[in-house]
């Protein structure tokens, strides 16, 4: 029987939200510490009782630890991942910059990324019949422009620095980069006077963590000797 | 001219998410150094340009640092004033409690705050004609049966530990009771067998900090000498 590997991910690694907290598994460079297990969306299997169990919330993606201990949550898994060992470089080590980088990702949460989520599983026939058992279609659209007008915001602040939170990389900018990839899969784009947006945006995909998102997951099968 | 405070935070006392900024203030013995700034949300005097260019999202509490730095969203103030100084009593010190934290922080927004407040922006007259310039009835009553749904979680969660995040007070405590007190509120109590929630929250508004969450502001034009 293989060692059970210290921390496993429960995740579509499509999905943008699943993308977040692969981001941040590559800043944190713990590839190696994690085992993937696959979730499919498609087939409502976040909404299952099984799964629910695990996370009441029914979201992707969910972190177990090795005490079987279950942390939901893309900042909670961040900041879980953050603290492990030696000093912070995602979520911030003075006063300062925790709470900048806290209010910068729960903006791009607030006005981008989560926007979008909306108008997608409302505004749209989102993950289908079968998974979206209610929608909204009036509130999605109304999340959609919300969206837009959250990519001027985003590139009005990204003219001034070049991060999201101020002058360095942090748990912000991927919270962003989930938006901007959830924007892309809707087939929402930046508007073309967002140049700011665009460039980072740019600049972000040529980071190892963002380019190589989808490839990090070890097939499940495959004993760890970690 | 006295000497300028060192932190300023703009609010309504009696609002539930400046509720948790208030009980973090007093958690952490801050009182002394915060000078309250009231933003009337009646008069949406939190959607007027001015404020707008001090917080994009246009919500309380914003906190204002020394520097003109403008810190937003209760769980970024709340990061804030908890690495001031000493050790983390709030927001936890090790991954698995940061994590477990934040998730449940986080959760107990999803299920239950953000949704009362969708409930009472949108599935009642909220805050008047003047200030909801946009309703979207259904999807309020939607989250107001969320938002039962929330208590009736969190109260199976308080059979099995004393406080939300596990065996101490912290931030998911916090944002729970801003849940409980906006819930009370939009007179939204919480269902009759959901005893152990009511125990906690009756244990809570034992807490100083809760208690005396809304006396103490200091008149903003006391000059401070500290």
């Amino acid at each position: 029987m293989a060692q059970r590997p210290e921390l496993t991910v429960y995740d579509w690694p499509t999905g943008p939200y699943p993308a977040r907290v692969r981001i941040a598994i590559g800043e944190k460079n713990l590839q190696a510490s994690v085992r993937f297990v696959p979730v499919n969306l498609w087939k409502g299997e976040h909404k299952t009782p099984h799964f629910l169990a695990k996370n009441y919330s029914g979201t992707l993606p969910l972190l177990e630890l090795g005490d079987r201990t279950f942390i939901g949550e893309c900042t909670a898994i961040t900041e879980y991942l953050d603290a492990l060992e030696g000093a912070p470089t995602l979520t911030g080590a003075t006063p300062r910059e925790k709470g900048l980088i806290h209010m910068m990702s729960k903006r791009a949460e607030l006005e981008l990324l989560d926007a979008v989520s909306v108008y997608f599983h409302h505004g749209t026939p989102g993950l289908g019949p079968a998974v979206e058992i209610y929608q909204n279609a009036e509130w999605g659209l109304r999340q959609r422009d919300k969206a837009i007008r959250g990519m001027h915001y985003f590139d009005s602040i990204l003219r001034k620095q070049p991060f999201v939170a101020g002058q360095t990389f942090s748990m912000a900018d991927i919270t962003l980069i989930g938006g901007m990839i959830f924007a892309g899969l809707v087939e929402l784009p930046a508007p073309t006077e967002c140049t700011a947006l665009e460039a980072w945006y740019a600049h972000m995909q040529e980071r190892p963590s963002v380019k190589n998102r989808l490839t990090i997951s070890r097939p499940a099968e495959i004993p760890s000797s970690s």
